[in-house]
């Protein structure tokens, strides 16, 4: 490719150099000296603190109606008196002083923002759009609309996005029905082109468009679809998807195809859809996408942009350690666009083709490569922004070329997020627009091909992790992916063929004589997961007798064989990875993801311990005088007693197991009774791994077997995670001293929340109502993490439980062994009929917004909402366990914090919030172990979020936090006198 | 000086020459190539590692009576399979394979030390060292006979080296009475001088040698001195002392011109001591000495020596923090050398001066300074050491000049310590002996000037510490500076001055209602200290209750003004330093030292927890990933109980009351009941540094209101230290949920220890015995880090009881406002009677060795020791709080270990070993939160030693150590989503 790159190139000046003397004496609107973005931008394309506040202040506007509040949030986020710093260090003083300080007030700013936001979005309304786009059609430009609208989070809102497509295509075949004939943008090389075309989200068109479940993806989106496309053959109109996230791009390219294979829609010949040139993956996508056309005969559009979610893309797959399918540096997606364009181009005959760009160089090189191909004009088109690049659209059509842009048409408070994208494409530092118009580099420079060779020089967009860590999350599983998909069946098929067996612990030496235990899947409470051995009170004297005994070769084992031993457990956990999550979805009910994230913690838990225990094992130093070597060292404590839960039923008894293991305790496990298959895999693991006999003995049992471990006069150290109540009868059991004890017990205990979000006028809803239902209903609301009270501001208060209730309504409730499931049942009967009594409870003191009965064979609870719950309602103060949300109302900020904090529990908590201010409040006054901003509330990560509660919710220190394992040893303080007869090693 | 010096550079060449000349072909004993030393010494001067093995090695040989042990610690320090990288590393392998190795048994390392030894004594005693010393003098060499002996440890063995003085004084003159006449050795320039001359090691003649005891320092060592003078007189023969270590330089020169001053000693002639020119002071102390010299009218012997315990002192003055009074570099100390030879020669009408060298450039400066002076040869002499040197000892002789050989004799046992001694100075990177005959330096070299500018290119002897630390140890006091002491007697006068007043809390807030508590002086229990209100019950209540009140505030100071009210309150205990220590000294009845190093420690915690705190308030952030920030932040966690003991009355509840503040917690502090007032001046020293009101409440009383706090819902923190009893009831009474209750009381307790001290085979009973003493009657006994059982292998059991018996019998018991001593009363009545109780215990359970009965009106115990005692005596498993010690008898280290953990408790342990294989299966197994290596086993010190026990010793993390301050708080982990529309701020 490149060697055709480097013969093109005179061309490509020749041509480039054409157009920039047709684009010569024009701003683009947005770099024009109108207003005080410019001196805003200007200042943000400096520094890029300032920008991100900038554009965060921008995002947050159309939330905010009052002028007053306009002021406060411009003063938190661009400064003031308060922080004094930021004015004078961004040099935001001088705006404030002069072009904007003058006369600053809400409703200026607020009319500014808008006038920026114009720029770029042609109306509100198609209605109120029509004029500009006539003007445009005068003008030789064709349109392609986008519909903005605020993220879909319901069926009904999807339903409202098809309502929205179907009107604005009526009204805008209507409006263009008199618009006069333009040849250039009516006819191509394969033949006539309707006037009006239509981009498409088709996140919009679902709340259940997930790579995990293609056919419940394609049901929901094919039926919203439908119409659509029915109406626009009519017409007739053009249809774009357009592409969005990386992790939905395979998925919405099989929907493309699959839908316009379908008989009533295979000979539609104005289908198209985007692609992106910053995906690694977009030849093999365009190939893909001839082969198919050939066989279907008609031909389609391919949109080719360099792709507007690089930033996003790229953070979210660093955050889940997943690779990035995108290219990683401009300069490669440029050389990709280019090589694509040889490619388009080269197949006019079966595909439109459309170049959305604003780069010189790459038009020029369009130019040239259709030259070379000896192309008339009419065989592609390109694509600008509306708003954007106005020079070069005029040099295009001047040029004789179609040119299309893509206007969107919305209101203010979705458009702000597109306003934000392109404020931030403009102000990129690889934005060719601010080269040519702000920093006026030469033609030369701005023509020149993109060069691979410049790489090491470049710095990439984001910048690396500078520290090397030796911990790394493991990755959950990408279920975009189909081979994971398929694994996971598999995974399911496999466990399924071996339901109802009796399985007996590897261990030789100690046979539990206890009842026998019988698992059996929440889904489908008939069906028998497994049967094991329970542990009686005297297999607990026996296992406690064999762990003291072998706990005196164990604390002896160097700390890099127990460290070994950790790592080779997570080496057979992520061997056994599906197999282990598919048993977990039969025993505890939890859909695919939750039970593949379970498994990610558990190797998390062996991995960061492993690596912490390397860090602390060795000897420290204390102190530097001569003459005398003092060191820290740790100890292990002895056996420990690990009292496990059944919600995270691998993940939480790795922890607690694994620490105690690694820093040199021998431990008694005993799994919930809800979970034993679970207890019973890990212990396996773990005996498989290299534990010796005796160092670990699983009993599986109920509280009696708790009790009798609680109680023995030998467990050093107890570690619990369960409920309050249990978890305080241990700290009070284990605290009287016991004849033959011979060292106070250390109690750790887990014990759950109320846990709370806070949700202000200033938050982003779509985050925010998507963060809180994930939060109360991921696992059926069974974690102690899980958000169970939603603490709203009043004035958002109505809009946001309409939306709440249209959410929720949406969710797939079901069985787990399905992988578009979001909610599953709850763990038993035992569990269901407690949540059912307190939704009684919640009925007689609070509005029920939301019925989550469900019928079934399965211990099913639907999600439930409360709504107008007041501090002192049960549902508000007590832990339910379940789907069960409980809205409270708050004038606010402070009254919410207030309420927030007013149960015995702190855990966890959440505050969805644009204001600086608040969630600086927040981070100050928000008493819980884990506090998070923007963000869901569960699935805290080991190492990046170490987890654990306060209060009444836990005692002891955060798990997978850095000074957990310290709470499994003694810490002993060596001080040797170092000199003798007058003498002192050297140091 | 210097131009002098130049000046004499021609003349100092020219001399050193002529006795190069002299000395040539001849090679120092040590140096020549008989045995495996040589090549050990080569070794040893390579790599100093190396060095210290070989020399420990060396030194434990004497105490090591089996072959078989000989072979095996000749392994363990020196490398063979066990550690064979030492072997590899250090090239060892060459000896043990060739030289070594061949022939490598018990017997010939045994007999090659012992040869090597020779070279440096002349006899195990006088008789056998007479027919050397009649040898060297008719070599024409003279000599000053120095007695070797273990460390005088107790009256007894002073008693014993007195005797040994007398006997040596006897036995020389007899021998001498028959040497041949020899006039340059019998005469000088101011007479005649006698042939005999004992060099007296003054420590050796009082176990009470104490800078801080002038008086009696001077009556013990001046009592044992009389009659070795009155013989001296008699005979006739010289007396020199020679110099220690620099903390007793000052007492030494005073205690001999006070004896000297006497009448009956004022005419003495022929008494000297020796000066060393490293210290800093000596030219001032000639120069005082010159002038006492003029008043008495009678010429003394100087004899300047460059000073042979340079390292130890610098190593001890470097960990105790005080300034070292010696030169740091050896070019200073010889540049100061060169200058105390002009002062003493120039003076020689005064005193006779004796030069102390080694050093060719040293031998010839002298000479030369010498004959710019005119003087004659006999008006000075120079001393070598007996087997150093030899080939200078032959060229001075041969130069006509007066010789004398300073000579030790003595048993191998006390003179192995002399010989490592010699083997460092002459295996030195400074040694002039190794300059000349190992690395054979020019003439030119050897013979240049002492020239300061070169300093800056040379390391100093020891290495300086590299990490520059934020928290510093606080000195203790120096108490050899004479200011010091008379600043502590003028506190003690003042504190006096206010005995039996009532005082009241400055806090304006709360005025108690309980009743009036008396504080009274433990020595002379009519004598009231001080009297203060008492808290009741109701008090309790509003105390909390304002605590909880005044926390909201609190906790949003900043963690700067927090740190920065812990510095003031060390600057003000600073300030009032001497003060407090004299209340402690009359209301707890500490001895001085114990009462200063209790300020220090206060002073220690305030600094260390300010500086930790600094360290830990600001957010940590966790993990790399980019668009989410997570932190970890601490917060305080509530109203904290500080329940405080009396032995330690200001340093312990200023750890507790300054680490529970400084992390933003308010607090009810209650100190102990029997050291009322020095908790009142900790509470107002807070006070007055800042701290606000109702954030610390200082509620003096007794368990009742211990009790009501530890019940109290709103406590959430309880910091206790104190007994085991208590501590055990407070975990349990705080376990209980009481209604109103928000958070799970922490609880951290340290309750007490049953503290072994180890003494094995090859221990230095010296230190050992030292140590136990120092560790058991320290304060008393009344710590929970003090020694109660010695456990004694059976190899030394019944020597070490020996001389423990004697050490004890010599500690003076008495009333802590002397300044000499050592043992003061026990706190109060009912703890004198505890402690009674045991010691009839102990008789009836094992043989009472030491019977610790005192009478008087103080609540005074004597230390008292049982012998014999077995593992389940009472006396070896209950904490007594006493000066009473258990000593019992183990047949090997493994037994003594296993004896040593056979308690409940786990606090303190110590071992005296000098086996490496011992101190390691120590490390391991030596079950204690503080183990200390061949040194007294309490005064843990701030940061370098943090101090705390398990099992039934203690609960929580060591006080001074970095683990400390997150017990005071809750661990918040906030992760905040930091993407927002597609772009997350760059990083």
């Amino acid at each position: 490719m490149s060697t055709m790159s480097f013969s093109l190139e005179p061309a490509v000046y020749r041509i480039g150099e054409q157009l920039a003397r047709l684009s010569a004496g024009r701003t683009p609107t947005l770099f024009e000296r109108r207003w005080w973005s410019q001196t805003a931008l200007n200042l943000a394309m400096q520094d890029s603190a300032f920008k991100t506040q900038l554009f965060r202040f921008i995002d947050v506007l159309p939330s905010v109606t009052d002028d007053e509040q306009v002021m406060t949030l411009a003063r938190e986020y661009l400064g003031d008196g308060a922080t004094p710093l930021f004015v004078t260090r961004w040099g935001l003083k001088a705006i404030s002083a002069t072009s904007l300080g003058a006369r600053l007030s809400g409703k200026a700013i607020r009319s500014q923002v808008e006038q920026m936001a114009r720029t770029f979005i042609a109306g509100a309304t198609v209605e109120e759009a029509t004029p500009r786009l006539t003007d445009l059609w005068q003008q030789g430009r064709a349109c392609s609309v986008d519909l903005l609208g605020e993220a879909t989070i319901s069926d009904r809102e999807a339903d409202r996005y098809r309502d929205r497509c179907l009107e604005a295509l009526t009204l805008l075949a209507q409006e263009a029905s008199v618009w006069p004939s333009i040849s250039l943008l009516e006819r191509d090389h394969l033949g006539p082109i309707p006037r009006v075309q239509l981009s498409l989200k088709i996140s919009a068109l679902s709340h259940h468009l997930d790579p995990i479940d293609r056919e419940g993806s394609y049901r929901s989106v094919a039926a919203r679809l439908r119409p659509i496309l029915d109406l626009a053959m009519r017409l007739p109109a053009s249809l774009i998807f357009d592409m969005e996230q990386a992790d939905t791009k395979t998925l919405l390219i099989e929907i493309f195809t699959r839908l316009f294979s379908e008989p009533s829609y295979k000979a539609y010949p104005h289908a198209g859809l985007a692609l992106q040139a910053y995906h690694r993956e977009t030849a093999q996508d365009i190939n893909g996408l001839l082969s198919w056309v050939r066989q279907r005969g008609v031909p389609i559009a391919i949109r080719l942009v360099k792709g507007a979610y690089w930033d996003s893309d790229t953070i979210r797959y660093r955050q889940r350690g997943w690779a990035v399918p995108l290219f990683e540096h401009k300069v490669l997606t440029d050389a990709n666009y280019e090589s694509l364009t040889h490619l388009m181009l080269s197949q006019s005959s079966l595909i439109r083709p459309a170049f959305g760009t604003h780069n010189l160089r790459t038009l020029a090189y369009i130019e040239a490569v259709a030259e070379s191909l000896g192309l008339p004009p009419e065989a592609w088109e390109y694509q600008m922004i509306y708003g954007m690049a106005e020079p070069f659209q005029h040099a295009v059509t001047q040029h004789g070329r179609r040119l299309r842009l893509y206007t969107p048409v919305g209101d203010l408070l979705p458009g702000m997020a597109y306003l934000v994208r392109r404020l931030l494409e403009n102000t990129s530092n690889e934005s060719f627009l601010r080269k040519e118009y702000v920093e006026c580099q030469t033609l030369r420079t701005l023509l020149a091909p993109p060069v691979l060779e410049r790489l090491s020089q470049k710095q990439p967009f984001v910048s690396q992790p500078t520290r090397t860590q030796e911990f790394r999350n493991e990755p959950q599983r990408d279920f975009s992916q189909a081979d994971s998909r398929m694994a996971m069946q598999q995974a399911l098929t496999t466990v399924r063929s071996q339901l109802g067996r009796q399985w007996t612990s590897s261990s030789e030496e100690l046979r539990l004589t206890g009842p026998l235990i019988e698992s059996r899947n929440p889904g489908r409470p008939d069906e028998v997961v497994g049967r094991l051995s329970g542990a009686s009170s005297d297999d607990v004297e026996q296992a406690v007798r064999r762990a003291v005994r072998a706990w005196e070769s164990w604390r002896d084992t160097t700390a890099e064989r127990r460290v070994e031993i950790l790592h080779t457990a997570a080496s057979l956990m992520r061997t056994r990875r599906d197999e282990l999550a598919a048993w977990e979805i039969l025993e505890c009910g939890k859909p695919w993801r939750e039970a593949d994230a379970d498994l990610v913690e558990a190797i998390d838990f062996l991995e960061f311990y492993a690596a912490d225990w390397r860090r602390l094992a060795s000897p420290k130093r204390l102190g530097q005088e001569p003459g005398e070597l003092n060191q820290r060292l740790y100890s292990p404590r002895g056996v420990t007693a690990v009292i496990a839960p059944w919600n995270f039923p691998l993940a939480i008894p790795t922890g607690m197991v694994s620490a105690a293991l690694v820093t040199g305790n021998s431990v008694i496990f005993k799994p919930s009774e809800r979970s034993p298959m679970m207890g019973y895999w890990l212990t396996e693991i773990l005996r498989e791994a290299g534990v010796p006999e005796g160092v670990l003995c699983c009993l599986p049992g109920g509280p009696d077997i708790g009790r009798a471990l609680v109680r023995h006069p030998e467990i050093a150290t107890i570690v619990f995670t369960g409920s309050k109540d249990v978890g305080l009868g241990i700290l009070k059991d284990a605290s009287t001293l016991i004849p033959g004890q011979q060292i106070v017990k250390r109690v750790l205990v887990e014990m759950g929340g109320k846990n709370a979000i806070i949700v202000d006028e200033t938050a982003d809803l779509d985050d925010a109502i998507t963060g809180v239902v994930a939060s109360f209903t991921g696992y059926t609301g069974q974690k102690c993490s899980a958000c169970s009270r939603a603490i709203v501001h009043a004035a958002i208060y109505d809009s946001f439980l309409v939306r709440l209730k249209e959410a929720v309504l949406s969710l797939k409730v079901g069985n787990p062994e399905e992988p578009g499931t979001q909610v599953g049942p709850v763990i038993d009967r035992r569990a269901q009929a407690k949540i059912q009594d307190y939704i009684e409870i919640g009925k007689k003191e609070a509005r029920l917004l939301m019925d989550g009965t469900v019928t079934g064979p399965g211990w099913y609870i639907g999600p439930t909402v409360f709504a107008d719950v007041t501090q002192t309602d049960r549902v508000a103060q007590e832990e339910i366990f379940g789907p069960i949300l409980a809205v409270m109302k708050a004038a606010s900020f402070q009254e919410a914090l207030t309420l927030a904090n007013s149960t015995a529990y702190a855990l966890t908590g959440g505050v969805y919030s644009r204001s600086p201010a608040n969630l600086e409040l927040a981070r100050q006054r928000f008493d819980v172990g884990n506090l998070y901003l923007n963000r869901p509330i569960t699935g805290a990560l080991v190492g990046r979020q170490p987890f654990g509660g306060h209060r009444l919710s836990g005692v002891g220190a955060k798990a997978g936090g850095e000074e957990y394992l310290t709470q499994f040893v003694v810490t002993r303080v060596i001080s040797e006198q170092t000199l003798r007869q007058g003498f002192a090693p050297a140091e």
